[in-house]
């Protein structure tokens, strides 16, 4: 029997998914003079250059940084602006790269018609009424990024995220080519990051079936598909891809849990990567969750045909040593005495009471001090 | 492995489900002049009374027909034109019902903008480019309608589906008590409408990971709570409210197949509810497919907990007959003579060719021999 008292689904991107589609980018968006935000590697690829030589006009910015600074959009709107004087107008915006490409994609389509500073809608003074035709083409597998309303910038140094209804693109574009270029690294930490959406859009106290049923097949999907992809498999990164855009759609909704909230201190101390900073304690929160939930989880267990639920943690524990990535935070750097800190600045964030159980302070501290 | 080449999603409906959302429907919709169509069931409500009485101003038509004739949809045109010369215009369109309802309000919310008489529609003739703001409100859980693009009208006496971007709704909103006083024999077709709605589209060949995901979910969900939701158990009412609407987003991107190609002859020629004429071809269509993609269906069966597909096709028998209907096509008025007939008129409905392992006319004829 399952009880949920009230729920609201909303996510109107419209996805294409297909080998090859970003060729038919222009057909897709149905445009003609587009700005496009992207990162060197991507610019100077030939893929690049034969989809973008079917627009009529592009103008290429491609010195993207990671976590964008609230700056590196208000530069964007200023040499937009001074081209747009000379020349004509653009009539959408392409984000093509990871996360950090497109939340850069998302501000820009915004504050191009918006008019200001970022920072203005970062601290609340003001909000996006509108923006450009916006389409979102990943190039990583993980940060579900495309099919999200939110981006994420850092303000004086904070890294902060902000949601907009504007921030629900037209189009995200999934190519899957544009993902095989991936190193080992970045397919292991980006498919970390996915793996970790997919489960905790799963067990969030905020799921609702919607959400659920896309969890449970990107989860499948993950599974199925991880090993392969970080060596490198195509067929095995056309899932990755496709999982990592269906458990954005599951998180889009739900929001995501403690992996994430105990994630963003781990990443900003000890420069983990997001995706592995997630997948650390993702094993023993499913055996903390499963005291609380262990009908549900039982049901995902069996849909992927495992025996029981810690099989599924020992399996992502797998997935990281598979990697060749230790399951230790002492290997990262972490010192002992600096557990206390860390579940001190998980608990504030917000989401970490999304968790099943809601996990406390001490809950945190010993779930840190198992994998110390 | 999963292989697909190439699929879109898009779902822009802003689904809101809750128990007693009715009532803040206004607050919900943001209108204050709507024009309601409904049934003269709905609309003698209490519930209905105090839900309306937010509103500035409401005006109701309330006599609906089943598969609404374009003539019907041309009379509440011609009706609310004449109605707005006097008074007001409307801000916005609200359809309170079953499918035929949702359907009408569908066609009314576009054909309001954009002049003329809806058989031009049906016909090809002219498009919907435009609509008034539209929020859709299921009182039975089965058409998905509330999360579709399509409409079906009759024209010259033939049930014709149309479909049109303008059909996708602003809101659905969705408040299972609406759904409590459905009889028991509505509450049945209708839930097995949702359950063919939900297989069908897991799987179509049409199918895809995210609307895979949504029929697992969706119909899990209906054969937990299918049985005391015709025995009017509210918590199950609420279950089969949500399973009905995920069921009809994941068909609202990969259509069904053979059970309800099967149906429509079955209907017309017997009046056999909608939802029971698709249910009865369901267990010789999961055995049938079973040879075709047994992997897939393992996957389902594993999920739900279930021995085999066998079981699978068993339990739905066993809810046919739990309602009380026959498994018999005899038993409702079909001839033995009649059956090549019906494979016919099924083989038409081309969305037979989404089915797994394509089944021909002599593979529909051997079924419909099997429930004879």
């Amino acid at each position: 029997m399952y009880s949920i008292n009230r729920f609201e689904l909303y996510n109107p991107v419209r996805v294409v998914y297909g080998k090859g589609e970003f060729e038919k980018s222009k057909e897709i968006f149905g445009l003609s003079n587009v700005l496009v935000i992207c990162d060197p590697y991507v610019s100077s690829s030939d893929y690049f250059k034969s989809a973008m030589s079917r627009y009529e006009s592009v103008f290429v910015f491609d010195k993207i940084l990671p976590n964008p600074p609230c700056e590196i959009v208000d530069e964007i709107i200023d040499i937009v602006n001074e081209y747009t004087k000379k020349e004509s107008e653009f009539d959408g915006v392409i984000g093509i790269g990871g996360g950090s490409t497109l939340d850069t994609a998302k501000a820009v389509s915004a504050l191009i018609l918006n008019g200001g500073r970022l920072s203005e809608y970062l601290e609340g003074k003001k909000r996006f009424e509108k923006r450009l035709p916006l389409m979102l083409i990943p190039t990583t597998s993980g940060t579900g990024s495309e099919v999200t309303n939110v981006g994420v910038y850092t303000l004086n140094g904070i890294k902060k995220p902000m949601t907009s209804p504007m921030f629900w693109a037209d189009f995200a574009l999934v190519d899957p080519v544009l993902t095989y270029s991936m190193p080992r690294r970045v397919a292991a930490t980006t498919g970390l990051d996915a793996l970790t959406h997919a489960i905790e859009s799963y067990w969030a106290s905020s799921t609702q079936p919607y959400t659920e049923g896309l969890a449970l097949r990107a989860t499948k999907m993950i599974f199925d598909s991880f090993k392969a992809s970080i060596n490198g498999e195509e067929w095995a990164r056309d899932e990755m891809a496709i999982a990592a855009t269906i458990a954005g759609i599951a998180f889009s909704q739900t929001r995501t849990t403690a992996a994430h909230a105990i994630s963003f201190p781990i990443t900003s101390f000890y420069n983990v990567e997001h995706g592995l900073a997630c997948a650390l304690t993702l094993p023993s929160l499913i055996r903390w969750t499963y005291k609380h939930i262990s009908e549900k989880i039982n049901e995902l267990v069996r849909y992927l045909n495992f025996n029981d639920a810690n099989e599924l943690a020992l399996r992502i524990e797998e997935f990281i040593e598979y990697v060749g990535f230790s399951l230790r935070l002492r290997d990262y750097g972490v010192m002992e005495d600096e557990l206390e800190k860390i579940a001190k600045i998980s608990m504030e964030a917000r989401i970490i009471d999304l968790t099943p159980g809601k996990p406390q302070y001490e809950d945190v501290l010993e779930i840190l001090r198992k994998i110390y």
